[in-house]
């Protein structure tokens, strides 16, 4: 119940980045609708593709076009107010982050993959939504320019293994993996973190 | 018979809309053909690959690979003179359109998907192709921006499963699926219809 | 044990490649590590998801992470110098190619398909990794351009259906195969040929 919960929450934070990215680039309804549901379906559908496990999610699980459909036409009702809810969606984009890691990782444990590979999937799950919307959008994925996120979903799953191992519940492994992603991310952006460059600074 | 001449047909078309656009980005004689081939049997390959219908089509089908093949040569040698063809490309494309659309549906049945998803997979079948090619060519997707395109294909959908739900013989489903399409988009490009936008107008 | 060091050779090039891409971008160090993975393990992704060969190769073979982590650390070490190794880099990225378009045939062969799609199927293997590679980039795949990679796999292809066609052991026929890409290849590029163009010349 918790976690369905903060899943939802996810879902709807990562349709409403896709909104806002689409409106930048000011495309029409319909292309705002498929870049919200690809923002916010688009990791979980890779990540089942990679595994074979298809039909893909959103196929096989109505209610995600109904949250994503919900929050678009949510995003165009407010869409002058969203910057008052900023904070908001910011929380909910990381829970969103935390959740689909941890679902992630627990669908590569499922398909018998190495832990190593495990983790990859949950990254891949919690980020290549943001990385399908940059590149249908005709941009370089912020991704790999300056978000800390990958890494977050990074040390998230080796949290996650290293509880596992240690045979904690499952309940206290996956809550302690959520937190982990989202106090990473919170950390990250009060204190302005990003990886270190390789590049010589411009001035 | 007469599905698989339209397909064909549908085929040809899409082919053909990979050349101009191909041709427009200068690319070379092995990138025309890849995205000519990316335009026709895109749309499909991306529903088999989400359905798990795999190997994907064109690799069990080899005659896919003749058709495009043949449809570049047939541009490549009139492309001084396809703007004539202006009218019949048009024609066949949106024939393509309507076909496209009707076999997603029919495959997303054929895995047991919700009505929904099914009309969602007919319209990726229709429309993913022209997404790919322009992903390709480092544009941002025409169909993001004015087509009417997508929305022509989910009201055929939803011609097709009203029309099931009063139980008709699948022919007359099948071919009204495909006329609505061919109508809504005639009456579309017609009229110069496109769906509302939100952005206040430039002047 | 030939083909398996060849394949890792091609794996190192091809990451290395995926480095310096992400460098002109100037993409962050996790940006270079996604962007070197993808090059070099994207095209066999894609080949997998074709013919539904899941979970991935790169999952259910965790060393290919660990080829291309080395890949990209020893690349970032010596980024002054990779300019003297170019030889090099050229030479294992031809073999890469060579070997890759092996392997995607013969996935093609042992998925029944027929030798047209396998040949398709060689030549993805071998190809889109960088092509996935530009995308992300955001840049028009070089190959659509005016390199002569492709016509190289499918020449490659070719070779290889032919001699197993006439029956030679399968240790041979691989051999010729690879060895007829990679001269082909170093000759291309001696002679600095490119497939001819469409277009007038520019002057």
């Amino acid at each position: 119940m918790l976690f369905q919960t903060l899943d939802i929450l996810g879902t709807i934070a990562f349709a409403i980045s896709g909104v806002l990215t689409a409106f930048s680039k000011r495309l029409d309804p319909f292309g705002v609708f498929i870049i919200a549901f690809v923002t916010a379906v688009g990791g979980g559908t890779l990540r089942d593709i990679l595994i074979g496990n298809t039909p893909v999610a959103w196929m096989q699980d109505i209610t995600l076009i109904g949250v994503v459909a919900a929050s678009v036409v949510f995003a165009l009702v407010l869409r002058n107010r969203l910057d008052k809810l900023r904070t908001s969606l910011f929380l909910f984009d990381t829970i969103g982050l935390g959740m689909f890691t941890l679902i992630g990782i627990e669908k590569g444990i499922g398909a018998d993959l190495h832990p190593l590979a495990s983790v990859a999937l949950g990254t891949i799950t919690g980020t290549f939504g943001g990385v399908i919307r940059d590149i249908l959008c005709n941009e370089i994925p912020v991704l790999f320019q300056k978000e800390i996120y990958a890494t977050t979903c990074i040390v998230g799953g080796m949290v996650y293994f290293l509880l596992a191992y240690f045979e904690l519940p499952m309940f206290w492994v996956a809550l302690a993996t959520i937190i982990t992603v989202i106090a990473i991310r919170l950390l990250a952006v009060t204190l302005k973190l990003s990886l270190p460059s390789f590049y010589p600074s411009e001035k």
